[in-house]
C-alpha cells in the first residue's frame, strides 16, 4: 500500500496547493479508497474563495475504488450487495451523529443532524459547530485528494460494472433531484396529487440540479417538463431532454413565459414548479406560474444572501391553496434511488451533463470551467 | 304551508331589510326548510358595507328544519341517513357546476368550481361570474331569511336528536378548522408527519377558525396546543381550551412569543403552525415560530387587502425544509368529519364559542355583537 | 345524420345478431359518436355464453368520432379541451348516479356507486340491480354497435391527433393497470414506498392487465420488472417489455420462480408483486414471492369461481408486515392518467398488445380469437 | 453502588429461579438502571414453559431509574430532554443492528433488523439466529432482574413527573396499539382515509394489545369503536372504553355480530376492523365486517400455530377492494407517540389494564393471575 498520497488542500483564502499526505490506519469497520472520480460543486469554488479555519481537502462528489477494507468491515454495501478489493463505490457524504434529536426524529440524513461529519466541507460553511477534532493539517476527507478514508457508518454503493465512474459520481446532486421530486409523491386521490403521467411540470434554472430534476421527473412519469434558463449550452441540454419546450429568459420576458405556461395548460398554470435557481425573485415567479392547489418546491436558494421577496399570503399561498416545499434535508434513500437511475445510463443522457474532465492535478483550470457556460465539471484519475 | 316568508334583503350599501318573499315551489328533489340558526361570519359584516349587485339574502352558516320534500327526494342525507319532516339539517353552502375542470380533477369543493353557487354569498364578491339567472328581487337562498329552498345537489346531514340548532349551525367555521389540520396528516414515517401525539402546535389567532382549529388538534391527539390573541374574552375562551398555554399578544412582543415556543419544544420551534389571523405579518411569525422540517398552514390570510410580506426564499423556506400550506378549497367530506366532531358537543366546548343569539329580525344587534369581541354570533329562531 | 345503424345485439345465449337500430334524439348535453375502435373484453365473451335479461349491445372500451353535439353541450371533454364534430373521443363507461353514499364518498368511479349505468354492460352481471329502465330491445350503449349515444355526465378524452383509435381503445384496460400501480403510491419515507427506481416488482399474468402493469411500473420508474405467464406469444410480449425477465411458469416450476426471485433481490423476496391472473392459487405465490414489509396487489381475481386460498394470517399477513391491496374501484383520474401515456405510443409498445383487428360485421372471427393466445382483440371501422 | 443484585432467571423448562448476579461495569454511552416496573406479556409465559437455549431473565416492557450514567453519556433521552440520577426510564426494547439492509432501508426497528438485540427475550424465540456472545450465565438485560444495564444506542424516554411506573411500564403494549393505528393513516383525500371522526371501527379481541387499540382510536379520533371479546372483566373494561359498543361472543354469534356492525352502519360495514386476537379465524371475521374499500389490520395472530383460513381472492380481497396490513414491525417513533398519550394518564383510563401488581419476588403468583381473566400483570417494586 502507498503510505502517502497527494491532495488538493485549500489552505488559505483562494489558495489550493497540491500536499502529500500520509495515509492513515483504516479504521476496523471503514475503508481506504482511491478517489477515481469528483464532481466540482459551485460550494467548493465558492468556499475556496473564503478563508479556511484550518487546511482542508474539499470535494464531496465522490467515486473511488476500495483499495483495502477495515479488519472488521462487512464488506457488503448499502444495499447489501457484497464488495471486493478494486470495486468502484459511490458515497452519501454525510455522516451524521445517530444521536440527536434530528437523528432519532429522522434517522441518517443531510441537515438534520445538530453534530454530522461531512465530506470534503467545512461544518462551519453550513452554520454547523466546527469539528472539534479538526486537526492542524489536512487529512484525507474530501474527494480532491487521490485517496480517502472512508468512515465507520458511512452510506456507499457499489458502482454496477461499465459504469463510467464520472457518471457515478453524478450520485449526490442527482440525489438532490430525486429528492426534489420525492417529496410531492402522494398517494393516489389526495388534491396535492401532482406527480402523474398528465401534469405539466415547471423547471427554473437549467443547470445541474434542474436538469437533472427534469429527467428525474420524466422517469417518474411526468413527461411534459418546461425547463427555463439562461446560458447557451445548457439550454442546448436542456432540449435534449424536454424537446421544444424550453424557455431562454433572455428572448422571452416574465410575462412572455407565464403566457407560454398558461397557454400549455389551458389556462390554469403549471401543476408543478420547481425552482433550482438560486434566484430569490423565481421563487415569486414560481408561485405565479403554479396553477391554484398546486406544488411549488423551493430546491436552488439553498445559500441565503440577505435578498427577500415580497409575497402576499392571502393572494400567493392561502386563496391559491399553494403547498410549498422547502428541500434542503436528504436521506440515504434518495441516494439509492439515484444509483438505481444512473443505472439507466445508457438510456438517459447523464453523460451529456459532464462538461469537461480534468486530472486531479488540474484543478485550477477546472475551476475556471466551472465559472463558464458549464453544468458538471469533474475530477477524474488517469484510468478509472 | 306557508306562502310567503320574511328575510333580511341586502338591499344596498348598509342597508339590511326586512320584506316579505314568496316561496316558490319546492324542485323535485330540493327542499323548503325553515332556517332555525344561522351563524354570522365576518365575511357578512364586509359585504354589508359594501353595494350588492342586486338584493340578496346573506347568511351561509345554515341550520333549518324539514318543512317539504321536493316529489322525488330520495329523503336521506349525505351520509345515507333516512330523513323525515321536522328533522333538521344543516348544510354545505357550495353548489359546484360538477362539469369544470375543477370538478371534474378534484370533486364537489368549495373555491375548486369555475362557476360554483354559493348559498348567501355572491359569487362576484369571490372573485366568481355573477351568476348568470339573477333575479332582480331577493330570492329564498340566505341563511337570514326564515325559510330556505335547499337546491338539488346539496350536501347535507341531519342534526342528530339532542344536539341545538346554533351548535350545528358551526359547521361550516369547524369544517374549515378540520381542512387545516386535516391537510397536514400524512402516512407514518414520512418526515411531514405532524398530527401525532408528541407534536407540539401553535395556532396564532384565537376567533372562531383559531379556537376550533385548536379544538380539532386536541381531538386528533395532538394535546400541547398553544394559543396566541389579543381580545380578553377570546383569550379567556382560549385558556378554557388549552389551559395555561395561551399568549397574549398584547402581554409579549414577538420575539418573547417566540422564546416562549423554543423554552417549549428544546429550543426546536413547533411542529406545527396555523396562522388563523387575517395579518400578512402573521405568516412571517409563523415561519419563525415553526421547527425545520416542521408545517406551516396558512389559513386566516383569505382576503387580500394588498398588504405583503418580505421573506428570504433561503433562510425561510430552502433551509428550513418547511411545508407551507395554503388552505381555501373545502370538500364535503371535511364537513362530514365537522358533524361527526359536533355530535361530541356534550364533551367538547363548542357551546361556549357562541357569544350572542339574536332572532332574525334583530339582526341589527347581531351585527354590532360581531364587532365586539365576540367569537361567534348566532341568528337562531325562538324554538328550535 | 344517418337515422338508423347497425349494431352487434346479444340476444340469448351464445347469440350475437346484427340489428338496425334507430338513432334517438341526443340528450342536450349528450353526444352522438361513431364508434371507430372498441376492445374486446374476456368479459364480454364469458357474457355471450350466458343469456341476457334483455337484447343489450355489449362493448365497454369505446373509442368514436364525434358525429353530433346535444344542443347545450359544453364541447370541452374532461381535461378541458375544446371539440369539434369529427373528433375522436375514448369513454370511461361507468356513469355513477353521483346521489349514493359510495359516490358522496368517493366520488365518480367504477364499482363504488350502487345504482350505476355502464356502457355494454348488464349490471346484474356485476351483481348490481337491473336497471329499471331497461327497454324491450337494445339501444345504444355498447361499442358493439356502429353508433353510441354519449350519456350527460360521462367522462371522456379527446384522442389526439395521430393517436390510432385502436390504441385509444385500450384506455379501459390500462386505466386498470394504472390503477393498480397508482394504489401502492405513498409519500416519501413510509415503509410501505415501493414505487421506487431501486424496488423489483413481479407481475404475475401476461395477459392485457399483466402487461400493461408491467408498463405503467416502468413508466412510474420501476424499472426491474419480471412477468410470468404460459401462453407463448404473450411470453414473447412481455419480452419485449422486460428484456430477459420473463418466467414460463410451465418451465419453472412455483419453487424455482420463487427461487429465481429470491436470487434477484439479495434473498429478500420482491418489493412488489401485482396478481393480474384469475387464479386464486396466484395470491398464494404472491404471498410468498413478496419480501418482508412488501406490497401485494390483487387485480387478476374479479370473478370469484368458488375457489379458495388457505393463508396463515400469522406468517403469511402479520409477520411478513405485508400490505395487501385489493383493486376493484376506479376513478376518472387513473384514465386521464392512463389518456396521458397512451400519448407516448410512439416510445412505448401499445401497438404490440393488438393481436388482431376486426370489422364489427366480423365479431364472431374476433371472438374466436380471443379465445386463442391474444392479448387484445379489437373491433375497428374501415377508416378511423 | 451495589455490586450485586436480584434477578428471575428462567433455567430450564418451566423453572425460574432467583439468583445473585454481579452488576458489570456500565459501558461508556450506557446506563445503570434499577427496574421499577416490567410488565408480564404473554410470551414470557410461553417462554418459560420451554427450554431456553442458555440461562436469561426474561422482561422487556422495563421501566427503571437511572443508578448511574457510562461516563460519556449524553444524560439526554431520545426526545433531547436532560436527565439526571434519579430519573425514571421507559425502554425501547429492540437494538438494532444498524448495518443490514433492513436498518439501511427502515432505519431501527422492531422485527426489521437481521441481527438484533432485544431485551428480555432470546433472539430465538423470535426466529432470529442467537446471539454469538451469550455468555453462560444470565446477565443483566432483562425486566425480571432488580437491575438492567441499559446498552448504549437504545431508545428511551424520561418517565414525566407524577406518572406511576407501572403505567409507563405499559409503553411497549402500548406502541404496538399506536403502530396499529398509525399504520391505516392517510393524506386527505385518498379512499383508503378512515382514520377520521365520521369513521365506525371494529377491534377483536379485549385483551391489553384490543383494549389499547380501542384507546388510541378513540385518542385519534375515531370515537365510535366496537370491541368484541369473551372473558368477562376485560368486557367490563372494555365497557368503561367504548360504552355499549361492546359484544360478548358467547352471547352473539358471528353473524349476530356481523349483523350489529350492519346495522350500526347503514349496512355497509365497519370502515375499520383490527383483529387484535390471536384466532386464525378472526381474520375471515375481519374480512367479513369491513366495508368495501375499508382497512382491516392484523396484529394479534403475530405467532404461528400452523392453522390456517380460508379466503377467496376475488370476494374477500379484489372485488372488495379491500386495503389489508399486517402488523408486526415497530419504529421508536411509535414508542415516542405512545409515551405521549401515557402523559394524559390522568384522562385516559389506562391505570384500569392493570390486573394486578406483585414484587419481583413474587412471580410465580405473577404468572398464575396472567393466565386468568387478567389483561395486565407488573411487577413492581416496593417504591417506584
Amino acid at each position: 500500500m502507498t503510505e502517502t498520497t497527494t491532495a488538493n488542500v485549500w489552505v488559505s483564502k483562494g489558495v489550493v496547493e497540491q500536499q502529500r499526505i500520509a495515509i492513515p490506519e483504516i479504521p476496523a469497520t471503514g475503508l481506504l479508497i482511491e478517489v477515481t472520480a469528483n464532481g466540482i460543486c459551485g460550494t467548493d469554488a465558492h468556499l475556496i474563495g473564503s478563508q479556511p479555519s484550518a487546511p482542508l481537502v474539499l470535494g464531496h462528489e465522490i467515486v473511488g475504488r476500495i483499495v483495502a477494507f477495515g479488519s472488521t468491515h462487512s464488506r457488503r454495501d448499502a444495499a447489501d450487495a457484497p464488495l471486493v478489493e478494486g470495486d468502484a463505490i459511490a458515497l452519501f457524504p454525510w455522516l451524521p451523529c445517530l444521536v440527536c434529536w434530528g437523528c432519532r426524529r429522522f434517522g441518517p440524513a443531510a441537515t438534520t443532524c445538530s453534530n454530522p461529519f461531512v465530506y470534503g466541507i467545512p461544518p462551519e460553511a453550513l452554520g454547523l459547530p466546527p469539528l472539534a477534532e479538526r486537526a492542524a493539517s489536512a487529512d484525507l476527507s474530501g474527494g480532491f485528494g487521490r485517496h480517502l478514508i472512508v468512515k465507520p457508518g458511512t452510506y456507499f454503493w457499489r458502482v454496477p460494472e461499465g459504469m463510467p465512474h464520472e457518471i457515478a459520481a453524478l450520485l449526490d446532486p442527482l440525489a438532490v433531484a430525486v429528492r426534489s421530486v420525492d417529496v410531492m409523491k402522494t398517494a393516489p386521490g389526495t388534491w396535492d396529487e401532482v406527480i402523474r403521467p398528465d401534469s405539466t411540470a415547471v423547471v427554473l434554472g437549467a443547470g445541474a440540479i434542474g436538469l437533472l430534476a427534469a429527467m428525474v421527473l420524466q422517469s417518474a412519469g411526468v413527461t411534459d417538463v418546461i425547463v427555463s434558463g439562461s446560458r447557451a449550452s445548457r439550454l442546448g441540454l436542456a432540449r435534449e431532454i424536454c424537446g421544444d419546450s424550453v424557455l431562454d429568459i433572455h428572448a422571452l420576458d416574465a410575462a412572455e413565459r407565464r403566457q407560454y405556461v398558461l397557454d400549455r395548460t389551458g389556462g390554469r398554470g403549471a401543476d408543478i414548479v420547481i425552482d433550482a435557481t438560486n434566484q430569490p425573485a423565481s421563487l415569486g415567479e414560481a408561485l405565479g406560474l403554479v396553477r391554484r392547489l398546486g406544488t411549488v418546491v423551493e430546491v436552488g436558494n439553498i445559500v441565503s444572501e440577505g435578498k427577500t421577496l415580497q409575497i402576499d399570503p392571502a393572494e400567493d399561498i392561502c386563496q391559491k391553496n399553494v403547498r410549498l416545499l422547502g428541500v434542503a434535508a436528504n436521506p440515504p434513500q434518495s441516494y439509492s434511488e439515484a444509483m438505481a437511475l444512473l443505472a439507466r445510463h445508457e438510456q438517459l443522457p447523464f453523460e451529456r451533463l459532464i462538461s469537461s474532465r480534468h486530472s486531479f492535478a488540474d484543478l485550477p483550470n477546472a475551476l475556471e470551467d466551472l465559472a463558464g457556460d458549464t453544468v458538471k465539471v469533474m475530477l477524474v484519475a488517469d484510468r478509472n
